[in-house]
């Protein structure tokens, strides 16, 4: 996957980008991502990107014609794949695994981050995805990117190495983690359960399948929404309801 | 305010903590960032801070030993502040600007973050806050941090430079934000609407307020479920509705 990030900070990507499963993506050449800093496209000597909004505000915006410019290189570098031009901007879509998932089957994934300020509109025209890793506002679009790129690319057949640890996940279920435990057994009175000890396989995945439940239940009701339960799953969330009004 | 991080991939933060509003809070002492590598508080030589999980599963859990021993260390550091211990986890409550408001008046932050792994579930009991960016799933909670980090600190007073500039965000006023222009007035055929360019103040400033709500109303409208719409703002939302079906 070929990942283009037009950014004004492009030293934010420094640490993140070459370090843990990313940085081994690349060295595998599963993931190739070039940050390119489009002040180099600047529309005058003095290196301006932005410019004051049209009918007054606080803030300035980013001009079209830089994105315009930048974009048109990336296009001449790789003429040939299929591109997703996505924009970080807090009006975006909501970011969830299932985007994740989505971008994984791409073949050119390109970020354009704003930072401080806002965008032209007509900057809007040119991208395929607006996208927003949540609903709090941040200083650039550049985390934002980290995170999509981040989520997504561990996606990729052999970045990570162990299958199974992407499909245990969080989400990717639609069910929270159940409580997990390792050494020591006890810890400042802290005792791992009993069951996760016995070496009852059958007990030890009932229990985990109802843990996973209930912090579902607890925590996030609303991803149990639209989950197809199990009729075992259905006996267990009636269970932890009257359970939880103990 | 004092923000400790612990990770296993310190370098991570390199880049993204120095640069930009958090390095210059940094250097204007508005906030002090330490990132500590607690793979230095391993439970053997080997350097391990985790270990397998009890009763079987992928993945490896971090324990709560090198952990308890980490949080130790800061507390001795700075034993006078009001700690906020923050585990960045998939299954946290979903960070919003709400958190980031709320942890900007805090004085001391500390982030546990996690990495490939779980965590044993006695960790949790160190934390007062377990805090997801979003419905997805991370190689880690290093960006997850950087990203309540970056969010938190530019609320801070004297963190960034132009007021005016966090007020009018999308999601600090409840609605997102109106289509913005700057210049060129035209390129390659798209232009400014001609109410910015007016010099109408007071019709500006109806565009405005009609256009964030036409922009929430289309793709956010969760976001009104619960907002406080003025009587004009109710008329204008009126003629959006009529003019979202002509």
């Amino acid at each position: 996957m070929q990942i283009d990030v037009l950014s004004l900070f492009p030293e934010m990507f420094d640490g993140p980008m070459t370090t843990s499963i990313i940085g081994k993506a690349q060295e595998k050449k599963v993931a190739n991502i070039d940050v390119t800093d489009f002040r180099k496209f600047a529309v005058n000597k003095h290196g301006h990107v932005d410019d004051y909004p049209y009918g007054g505000g606080a803030g300035m915006l980013l001009r079209v014609d830089p994105i315009n410019d930048a974009l048109e290189e990336i296009n001449s570098k790789h003429p040939d794949t299929k591109k997703r031009v996505i924009l970080m901007d807090p009006a975006g879509e909501t970011f969830t695994q299932r985007h994740a998932e989505s971008f994984a089957q791409d073949d050119h994934l390109i970020f354009i981050c704003g930072h401080y300020e806002g965008y032209d509109e007509r900057i809007r025209s040119y991208v395929t995805d607006e996208i927003s890793v949540g609903d709090y506002v941040l200083t650039g679009g550049e985390l934002g990117a980290m995170i999509v790129i981040d989520a997504t690319v561990r996606l990729l057949d052999n970045a990570v190495g162990n299958e199974d640890s992407i499909t245990g996940d969080s989400f990717s279920t639609g069910l929270l983690e159940y409580p997990q435990y390792t050494r020591p057994p006890e810890y400042k009175g802290m005792k791992v359960p009993n069951v996760l000890m016995s070496g009852n396989h059958a007990k030890i995945a009932d229990w985990k399948g109802k843990e996973s439940l209930r912090r579902t239940y607890e925590r996030r009701p609303d991803l149990l929404d639209n989950y197809p339960l199990s009729n075992q799953q259905k006996v267990w969330l009636n269970e932890i309801k009257a359970e939880s009004k103990e």
